[in-house]
C-alpha cells in the first residue's frame, strides 16, 4: 500500500534540505587526503570454475589509504580496455561470493563490484574491516560516528566509493573513459556520491537510493536501515542538532544538485525502506539529465530484474556512444 | 533456532511414510500417457544483451502434452554436445527471467531452466499455465486436486520434470548420456522424483528439498506452503486419509527409496519451511551414494551460493567422469 | 484507527473508474453464452436433524454449463411461494455446512445458499470445483486468469452469480418476482453485479463488498485478498495496463452505476480488508435508492448480527411490498 | 504445527492437579449460600423477525442472588416439556443477539444460552455485570479477585453456571430431566463443573475446555486468556502459592474427576489457546464415559460445526433415551 | 515514524470536544460526596534498607472513602515542611515497590505516589482494590461503567487523584501550600484533572497525558489502552453516544480549559500510544501558562530521564517560588 | 511459555562447553597488557539536583588504557570508605543519566557504574568510545571482531570490567577491601569475569547473564543479541570453528569454573533472551556459593525490584561481614 505521499505529490516534490556551509570544501579535503594516502592496487586472478568470465580478488586503497576489497569480472578472453561498471553494493552486504553477480561482464563490461567496509555480514559476504574506533551507537553502520561528520561511517565509505573509480581507472581491462557507477539502496546512495565527486565519469545508475532527504527519511518510515538513526535519536535527544548536521555532509540531494552525468533512477511506491519522496528529492535535485522508472506495486525490491534489463541498455547507450 | 529434533536425532530419523500400493504402477501409467501425447519442442533464439551466453525460449510438451516453457543458457559458441543441468526451481516462481539465474551456464553447462506451470507469480515470473480445474482448494498450489491422486497438481508438475528431461535430451546442445536435475526446495523435490522416475541420469542435487515426509511436514511447521496442506485439513476435516493417501504419490521419500544415481543434498538446522527432519527423511531413505551438506544456524536460504559452489564441483565430477 | 480517508472525505468520494468500452457487450455475450448451456437443475432433500427447517443440496448450471452447488433452506411445512434471498458468500469460503447460516430460513425466506467454485477451503467448506486451467498466478483466486477478461476467475464466479437467482426462479418454493440478492464482501461483490445484470430483481444488500474501485484499493490496503492482485503486478511490472483492463469488467462501482433496485450497503470505518473508500465509491455511484450503515469503530467484520437484523428489516419491506 | 506433547503421549497424560483439601466443602458451601438468596426468574417473550423460532429474555438469580441474563430459545409452537441444552459461552462473549445461535433449536431443543457476568464485549454482546469489586488484577476476568478463592470472579461465574441450570428446570418448556449443558473453551469449563456440581444431567458437551490443568496450561502457551495468570505472577512474583491454590478450586480437572454423566469432549492438536495436553487431563481424569474427538490439524476453532452436528447426535442419544 | 498530523498542524490543532453540559456540577457532586465520607489517613513506616531516604506506607481515604495506598518516600532528616510532589502512575502499573522511584525524594522534594484502584498487576504492583461491580466491559479498565458516567472507572480514579492531594496535605511532611501533581500518560490524564479540580496546587507536570481528546484518540491509533474503547464500541455498536458522553466527563481536554496553574507537558511525535494530536489538544486548551517539551525521535517513553531533569528544575521554581 | 528444557532438567543441565587451551593465559596476558597502559584516573563532582546523594563523572583506563567512563553515586556527606558495588549494564545500554539507578547509593553503598564502550544507544546513554576498527560483522557488537580472539569487542569490554574494579578501589570512597560486582544480562556476564579474573572481590550478582554457554544459546533462541552471532555465521558458513573458538574466550561458563567468591544468580524460566539453560550452565559450574533466584513467570526482566531487594541483603551481608 501506499504510505507516502500520492503520485502527483511525489513528481513534484522538492526536498528543504540544507547542506552545510563548507560541504564542497569537505569533500574536497576528504578526497584530497585519501588521494595523498599511499596504498597499493592488488589484482589477484582468480581459480573459479567458470569458464566465460574471468574474476579477480582487488584490494585498492580507500579512506585513510585504508584496504578496500572488490571483486573485477571480465569476459574471459577480453582484450582491449572495455566500458565499465562500479558497483556498489546494499546495506548490509559486502561484495559477497565471486560466483554471484555474473549480469554485467556475462554482458561484455568489464565489473568491479566494491567491497563495503564493516559491512558484508548480513545477507552476502564481505572482507573489508573499518579501521576506525566509533563512539557509542545503535547497533549498524548508519550512527558510527554521526556526531562528528569527520569521524562518520559515510564518509569512510563515500571516499572508498570514490578511490574505487580512481582504482578501476588503472586496470589493465578498464577504460578510462568509460566508467559508469551504479548501485541498489546504499550502493544507489554511494553512486549519486561517485556521480557528483569524480568529474568525468559515463553514467550514474541509482536503484532506490538510500541515504537521500535523510531529515525526511527518519520521520516516515520505521524500518531499517533509517531506524538506526531514530533510534540514536530517541535516546541521544539532545544531539538532534549534531546529527542533522553530519548527515548533510553525506546526503544524496546534496550531491544530486551537483552530478551532471546521465542519470537512471528507479524508485518503489510501496517501498518502506527508502520511502519514495526521499528518491523523488534526488531525482528532483538531480542537476543532469534523468531516466526514471517507477514501480507502483513493489516494496524496496522495486524493479529487480527488469531493472537491470533496462539498465544495461542505457548504460549501453551511455558507455558505448 | 532448532525448532525440529536435535541433531543426533535428525541424523538417525527414519520416515514412517507408507506408500500407496500401486505406486510403481501409478507413475508408470502416468509417464507412458504423457510420452504418447503429441507436442512438439521448440526452440526460440533469444535476442539478449549477453555476449557470453545464448539464452534460448524452450517449449516442450508436459503433462498430457501440454506445453510447458523453459529457458535453455548455453556457453555462447560452444559447439558439441555439453554436459546439462536440467533445473526445476522453487514454490512460487518460474522460469524467471532471461537475463537471471546465469551461473551454469558460464560455468560452461548447458542449463535447461523449467518454468512452473500455474506458478511464477510469488518471487519470479512464469509463463506457463496449470491446464486443469481444481475442486475446492486452499489458495496456493499445494492442495489443488489433492483429493485425487490422478487429479493432483504434483502429478502434473512432476510429470513435466520428467518430460524436461527427455525434451532435454533432444536438444543440439546437449549430451543426452550427462545430464543432471538440480533444483531448490520444491524444485529438490522434483529432482528426486527425476531421479527416480528417469533411469539413465548421472547426477541430482536436491537443496532443502520440498515434499518429502509430508504427513511429518504438516504437523512440524506451519509455514508455507506446508500450511497450505494443513489449512485445507483444517476445513476439510474428514479428508485426512484421501489426503494423505494423494501425498503419498508424490512424497520425495517415495522416490528417495528408488534413486540410484549420486545425489547431493543439503539442509538447514534452522529451516522452519521446510523442516530438517523432513529432509534427512529423505537423505536417510535414498538408494543410491548421498552428499550432504549441513547448515547448521540458516533458515531456508540453506547454504545459498556455497551450495551453488559445492554443486559446480559435484555436477563437475558426475557429468565429466 | 482510519487509515482511509476522513469521514466527510470519504462521503463524498467518486471513483475515477474507466470502465472498458464492451463493458456491456461483454456482459450479455458472457449471459447469453451461459444460458445457452445445458445443465439440470437437481434438488436433493437433505437428512438433517433440524425440525424446524427443511435443506436441500441444489445444483445448478452456472458458467458455461458448468454445475454449481448450493444449499436450499426452507422454513418447515412451507407451502406456496416464499420471498426469496441468494446469498454469495465471502472470499475463501464456499456453501459451508448444511447446518450453518440458518438465519434467513428461520426468519420465513426461502434461503439459497450459492457455493464458490474453486474456493471453499479457506474458513468454510466448498463443494464445487473451477473448471479451468489458469496462466501463472499469485496464489488465491484473483490473479487467475487476470490478464485475459475472458479467462479471469470472476468472469465465471460473477456469472454463477446470475446464474444461482435464473436458477432460483425454477425452485417450486421460490416466487421469482420476489427475489433479493444479499452477501458479504467477495459475496457483496456478487450481489451488487447480479443487481446490475438481472433486471427484475428486488432488492440488494451488500456488507463491505469487496471488488469496488480495484485500482484504489490495492494500492490503499496491504490485506488480502487486495493483496494477491498487488503481489501479481510486483512480479509481472510489465503487465499493468491488461491487469487493470481485465479488472474494470468485474468492478463493483461499474455495477453499481447500472444497478436501480433498492441496495442496502455496510461500510467499516476500521476496515483494512476492504476499505472504506472504494465501499464508499460504490455507494455514491449507486443509481437506485441506498440505504447505508456506517460502523465507525469496526474492521472488516463490519455490522455483524447488528447488520443482519436490520437487513431482515430491509429485506422484509422490499419483499413483502 | 504440533507444539504440546506427542499425540500418544497426549493420550496417556494425567495431570498432577492436586485440589484444595477443601474443595468439596468450598462448592457446597458456595452453591447453598447462592441458592438460599433471593432473586426473581423472569422470562419476556422478544419480538423477533423469526418465524420458525420464539426467543424469550431470561433472568435468573445467579451467584448470590444477583441477576443473570440469558437467551431461551424454543421451537415455534412447541407444546410440552423439551429435551433441553443450557450453554455456556467463551472467554470475552457474552449471551450475544438474539438471531444468533439457532441451531439448538431449530434441532428441536430448548436452549438456554447464559450470558457471562462482566464480559460480553469481546466478540459478542452481554448484558451481565459482575457484582463485585476486586484487587489488583491484569486486563481481563481470569485474575479479578485471584488471590482469594472466596473472591474469586470464576466461583462466580461457575455459581451461575448450576445455577442456570437450577432455573431452567423451572422453566415451563423445559423437561427438568432431560436436561444436557454445553460450551466452548470457557463455557466447556463452565460444562464440566456443572457436571460434577449438579447431580443429576443427562449429558455434557466440553469443546476445547479451558480452566483445565491450569499450572501446566500457564506454562506451555502465550495466549490468551492463560496469560493473563502469567502476567500476574510475573508481576506478583511472591503469590505464587496463593494463586495457585485459588486456581485449584475452579479446575476442571478437579470437576472431571467428580463428574459421572456421559461427556463428549473435543481437542485440537494444534490449539495454542487451550493447549490440547490441559483438554486430555480433563478427559483422562473424568469418572463418567466420554466419547472424545481429536482434531489434528485445527487449532482452538477444533471441530467447529462439524463438533456441532457431531453433539447433536451425542445430545439426541443422551436426551432422547 | 510519524503517524499523527504534521508537526506545524499539531502545534495548531484544536480539539473539538464538547463537554456534558453538567461538567462541572458532576465533579462538584463528585468531590463533595467523597469529602463527605468517613475515612482515615494512615501512615506507617517502613523499615527498608535505605539509609538516605524513608518510606512510609500511606492509606488514605478516595472515592466513596475508600482505602487507597500510596507510599510516601522522604529525605531522611528532613525536619519542617517539604515542597511536595503528589505522583499518579501509567495504565496497568500500581504504586510499585517501594525501593524504586527514588529520584523526587531523593532531591529533597516529599514524594507521595498515588497506587492506582484495580490496576497495579501489568508492569508495577498495585495493592488497591477497586470496590465496584461493573457491567460488560471489554478487558482493562478503560470501559468498566462506561455506559454511565457515575458508574465509570475514571469517575473514581480522578476522585482519588484529587483526594491524594488532600491527604498529602495532612501529612507532617507536606507543606500544603507547596504541592505540585506528576504524572506520565495515565498519570498525567490524573495530574490534569487535579490541576483543574484543587484550586491551589503551585504546578502540574502531565508527560504524554492519556485520556485527551478521547473521540479523536480512539480513530488514529489501534494500541492499547485507547484500543479498550474501540473494542468496546465495535461491539456495542448501538453505543457511541452513551460512551462518548461519558468519556466527555473525564476528558484531560475539558480539564486543561480549567486548570490555571503553570504545567509542564511532554508530547513525542512518534508516540502510537498517546497520538500527539492528542497532547496538543490539551496543551492548546490549557488555561494557564504552559511549558512543552517536544521530542521529535521519540515513542510513549518520550523524554524519558530527560523528561524528569527537566520536569526537576521547572518544579524547583515552581514550588520554591 | 516455557521453550526451553524442563525444569527438572534445567536444575540438572551441564554445560558442554570446551575451553581454548590457552584461556588462562589469554586472560593474564591481557590484563597484564592493560594494567601497563598509561591513562589517568578523573574525578568529576557533577552539579545535580540531588539533596541526597553526590554523583561523579569518571573516566578510569580501560582496555589498551582507552580512557572509558562511569558515574560515581555515593551518600551525600558520607565520610570514610564504604562498601562499594560496581555495576555493569546490559547490551544496548550506556552508564545512562547520572540521576537514573539510585537505589545502590541511597542504600549507603558507594556505587560505580561503568560505561558500556561502543554502546550506550539502545535503551540508556553512553560516552565511551570503542577504539577498535572492525572486520566485517553483523550489526551490534556480538560480531565485531569475532574471528580472532584478540580483537574481540568482548576482550575490550570484559577487560574494561576488570579494570573498572582497579579504578574503584583507587577511589577516596570505596574500601579496597569490600567491593562486589552487579550486573544484568551483559552485565551479570561481565560480574561473572570479574569475580574470576579479580581475586580478592566479596562477591558477585549476576541477573540474567548473557555470554553463558554460547554454543547452546544460538541454538535455542531467535531472539538478539544472540541472534547477531548467529546472523553472522548464516552468512559466514565456513567460519564456525573460528568463531566458536574466539566465544570459548568470554563465555560465563568458563569464567563460572573459576570463580570463587559467594554469587547470587537470578534465572527466568520464560525469558527468551537469556535461555535459562544457559543461566544453569553458570550456575551449575559455578566454583564458590551460589545462592539462586528462580523466577518461573518471567522474561528477562527477570525478578526486576524483587531481584534488587534481594541483592541488596545478599549484598549487605558480603559487604559488611
Amino acid at each position: 500500500m501506499y504510505t507516502d505521499l500520492p503520485e502527483a505529490e511525489l513528481r513534484a516534490y522538492r526536498s528543504a534540505l540544507r547542506e552545510p556551509d563548507d560541504f564542497d570544501a569537505f569533500w574536497a579535503d576528504t578526497l584530497a587526503e585519501a588521494r595523498a594516502c599511499e596504498g597499493d592496487l592488488a589484482v589477484t586472478p582468480l581459480d573459479s570454475p567458470l569458464t566465460g568470465l574471468d574474476v579477480f580478488d582487488v584490494a585498492f586503497p580507500g579512506f585513510a589509504g585504508q584496504s578496500v576489497r572488490a571483486w573485477l569480472r571480465v569476459p574471459r578472453g577480453a582484450t582491449g580496455r572495455l566500458p565499465t561498471i562500479v558497483q556498489y553494493v546494499g546495506y548490509g552486504g559486502g561484495r559477497g561470493h565471486p560466483l554471484e553477480n555474473l549480469l554485467w561482464a556475462a554482458a561484455g563490461f568489464a565489473h568491479l563490484q566494491m567491497d563495503t567496509r564493516g559491512q558484508g555480514s548480513g545477507w552476502s559476504r564481505g572482507d573489508t574491516p573499518d579501521l576506525a574506533g566509533a563512539g557509542p551507537q545503535a547497533p549498524g553502520m548508519a550512527t558510527r560516528g554521526i556526531e562528528d561528520p569527520r569521524r562518520y561511517y559515510y564518509r569512510r565509505f563515500l571516499t572508498d566509493a570514490v578511490r574505487a573509480v580512481d582504482a578501476a581507472r588503472r586496470l589493465p581491462a578498464v577504460d578510462p573513459g568509460r566508467v559508469a557507477v551504479l548501485g541498489h539502496s546504499q550502493g544507489g546512495g554511494a553512486a549519486l556520491a561517485a556521480a557528483a565527486l569524480v568529474p568525468d565519469l559515463r553514467a550514474a545508475v541509482a536503484y532506490v537510493p538510500f541515504l537521500c532527504d535523510i531529515p525526511r527519511a527518519v520521520t516516515v518510515t520505521d524500518a531499517h536501515p533509517y531506524r538506526e538513526i531514530r533510534d540514536y535519536l530517541a535516546v541521544h535527544r539532545d544531539r538532534e542538532e549534531a546529527v542533522l548536521r553530519t548527515l548533510g555532509y553525506v546526503d544524496g540531494v546534496a550531491f544530486a544538485r551537483r552530478a551532471g552525468v546521465p542519470a537512471r533512477f528507479s524508485v518503489a511506491l510501496m517501498d518502506d525502506i527508502v520511502p519514495p519522496s526521499t528518491v523523488f528529492a534526488a531525482v528532483n535535485a538531480y542537476r543532469g539529465p534523468v531516466e526514471l522508472a517507477v514501480w507502483r506495486y513493489n516494496g524496496h525490491e522495486a524493479g529487480g530484474i527488469d531493472d537491470d534489463a533496462a539498465a544495461l541498455d542505457f548504460l549501453r547507450t551511455a558507455l558505448d556512444g
